[in-house]
């Protein structure tokens, strides 16, 4: 809890943007995510960099948890406060402080979400690509280096962060990267803070990579007779060197959904939706290749998508199953989680998991980046039922588990939070007691989003 | 120096893969850097990762340095032993382990070279695109974040290495990364041992991501009125979306010394050499836009490489560039440096370098990777002049700072070693510590390469 004189030196900071009302506190202990903690201490809004400076002094005076907070769209309970603390929210500093369109870089504050980031970049013919497909926050996205649907063509918040600001836990403020495109000075303090999850600092500014808006697009789905054939499609579509855009595979439990939710009208199989970027020319060959590889591959029942509208609903639907997967059982709750392979294993990941889950009587469609061997189950199970939520809980342990052995990761994009964590000296063995190390050289009293990623 | 000990003990772990012959000190005290240091006490050839990890615990329990060496062509001093030490020779672990191309990935030790490595990987078509020019090995391009030509395409090794294993200074032997395309699993730890220098463990092992081999190359030569207008098309050529796979510039310097070093005909003009990857008809297209985009700035005498061996002869000339321009002045050697800035501030770095080395009176051929804001001046020094060398250095120091003052780096791709560590401050402030931190964190006792990257 937080003493009368910690209290006293955050009202004197923050005053009406410090708050312990406990609807307030409340909303600051409810993510997306399905692991649960109490709700933080406090809640303060900065508005700057000095102020969460400031912050980081009181909170090593006071001895008090700093935990940060962008959309709350988080899966494994990275903003949440399990072991108290004040939670920092970000959504004040949200704005776009600069364009520099001959660089392709923008800089922002962590609170601004992607769509409104490329809302405001619109006229400037440059767009941010990464979209892990929650409107969050550009600092959340970073922390949990996040990817998504277009990862395969424009990579993940690993290679679209150029430099940070980040306010260390002893209220020091440095600056990782520079503007230059690439540098070889030194160690990589930027990709060492994105996906630290908070747990080495705050980051207050971004500075992101932007890409040209594709002059030409086009979109399609196609559906598969089995899951094998859609994912055997992906790895010859990939070693073709097709540039693919997006490559997002549902399965049929998802399709049901999606089209009762939004709809659409998909053929009940596994559909592989696709996305096109460049010059009208270059989008018509790779649509042409892409044609003929998944023809190959029994692919039928193209839908093209040329049309701004066309491409803006299909893709709607594809960010709405998530919300349809929920529609689809109602009264209930989903476990989300996610795994990466390398591709090669990819269809035999998807089937074995499938198999997991049939066996298991919860249900749980999947899909998925398979571009980059990324795939999710959205495990559903009934509010309240502690033996559905074990057996879902089990499930995920042994998708992580099975990705382990195949050469994978146990998380592509989700993050650690304090839902993975006890997965990690599996992946990684020695590797984290290394990252504890280097988290005790950066925040030796263990105030920043304490809980997560690395060992107590 | 050695204690009895110490050399019983390596001579045991390495029979007769230890020496201290003069002549093989003397041979690992030498780099292609300007910097000088005295030879390191001994070297090593360690074959395996065990050993490695061996030599690791006996540095512990004697106090000697650890020096990693691969092909010594490295330019900031990295791979000397200015605080002495024992040079660990990664020649004899040269091996190509494993091909997956499904995954596009291939697994090596870390002394194979990248040439090497792309000659026995042919028949795959795959490879493995970063090309530093030097014919550097791929534990040492890892070490110092290396990249160079293709950069601009393919990315950096900070992009194409997917994962490590790394010997700590104490001897654990950790992975990181894993084979899948992406994790979000807890710190980056592959991105943090990358461009470390070796000053946080050495490098056995390397997962690296492969390309396809293009179906199509093109590649040119052509020449502008002034250097502006040759930069001033790159930034078009970058922000037009062009997938450029490579775009050099050479001023008029380099191209003189090249024409007479390889026998080429380019016009005395500040060059731009160019080269597209892809599909027949993307690369045609893409030549074609180039060409628009290039006549626009007054680019003539368009010379065309389509045929391998042109283009071979064209790269050729490239990659000899450094040794066309020490051989443009007999009897000197070279301080060669680089810094990176962001594309819209190229063309006045590059600008007020070459009128500063003017001023200066030393020869100072520039050239580079200018699709990423990377450049390269080549001073040439007489050999034994003092007064050259302090006037090349002093040049040198003001590129940097040039570069950081126009929000670049002071070294794009060439590393810190310890040629550049005076400049380190300046670029990261509060970070250059950070960076002492995570080192103390990993390395309490500076054994693993002394003197090099962080502060003392």
């Amino acid at each position: 809890m937080l003493s009368d004189a910690a209290l006293a030196d955050l009202r004197a900071l923050f005053g009406a943007r410090f708050s312990t009302a406990a609807a307030v506190l409340q909303a600051h202990a409810q993510s997306e995510s399905h692991a649960a903690a109490p709700p933080p201490w406090a809640v303060v809004w900065p508005e700057k960099t000095a102020e969460v400076s400031q912050l980081a002094v009181l909170s090593a005076r006071h001895g008090f948890p700093l935990i940060g907070w962008g959309a709350g769209t988080s899966l494994e309970g990275h903003a949440l406060a399990p072991q108290g603390g004040v939670t920092v929210d970000f959504t004040r500093m949200d704005r776009l402080l600069e364009v520099r369109p001959e660089d392709m870089i923008a800089v922002v504050q962590p609170g601004i979400t992607r769509e409104r980031l490329n809302q405001e970049l619109r006229a400037t013919g440059l767009f941010f690509p990464v979209d892990p497909g929650a409107n969050a926050t550009l600092g959340g996205m970073a922390s949990t280096r996040a990817s998504g649907t277009t990862a395969v063509r424009y990579g993940t918040m690993r290679d679209n962060v150029l430099g940070l600001e980040v306010v260390l836990a002893d209220g020091a403020v440095i600056r990782t990267g520079s503007s230059a495109p690439k540098s070889s000075a030194g160690y990589d303090l930027t990709a060492l803070m994105v996906g630290s999850e908070g747990t080495l600092g705050l980051i207050t500014e971004l500075t992101l990579r932007l890409h040209g808006q594709p002059e030409a697009v086009s979109a399609a789905a196609c559906g598969f007779a089995r899951m094998a054939e859609a994912v055997e499609c992906v790895i010859a579509t990939i070693q073709a060197g097709l540039p693919m855009a997006r490559i997002e595979f549902l399965d049929e439990a998802t399709v049901a959904a999606c089209n009762a939710f939004s709809g659409t009208d998909l053929a009940l199989r596994p559909q592989l939706l696709v996305e096109f970027h460049g010059s009208p020319a270059g989008v018509a060959e790779q649509a042409e290749r892409f044609g003929e590889i998944a023809s190959g591959f029994g692919a039928v029942g193209f839908q093209w998508a040329r049309a701004q509208e066309e491409r803006t609903r299909l893709w709607a639907m594809r960010h709405g199953a998530y919300r349809a997967i929920l529609a689809s059982r109602p009264g209930c709750r989903a476990i989300v989680t996610d795994v990466c392979v390398p591709i090669s294993a990819l269809a035999a990941a998807v089937e074995e998991t499938r198999a997991d889950i049939a066996a298991s009587g919860i249900p749980g469609p999947i899909l998925g980046h398979v571009g980059d061997g990324n795939f999710h189950a959205i495990l559903l199970i009934r509010e309240g039922d502690a033996a559905e939520a074990a057996a879902a809980k089990a499930l995920a342990q042994r998708m992580a588990e099975r990705a382990l052995r195949m050469g994978g990761t146990i998380t592509g994009e989700h993050g650690v939070g304090f839902g993975k964590r006890g997965l990690m000296a599996a992946e990684h063995g020695a590797g984290w007691q290394v990252m504890a190390a280097v988290k005790r050289a950066l925040d030796p009293e263990g105030r920043m989003n304490p809980g997560k990623v690395v060992p107590d």
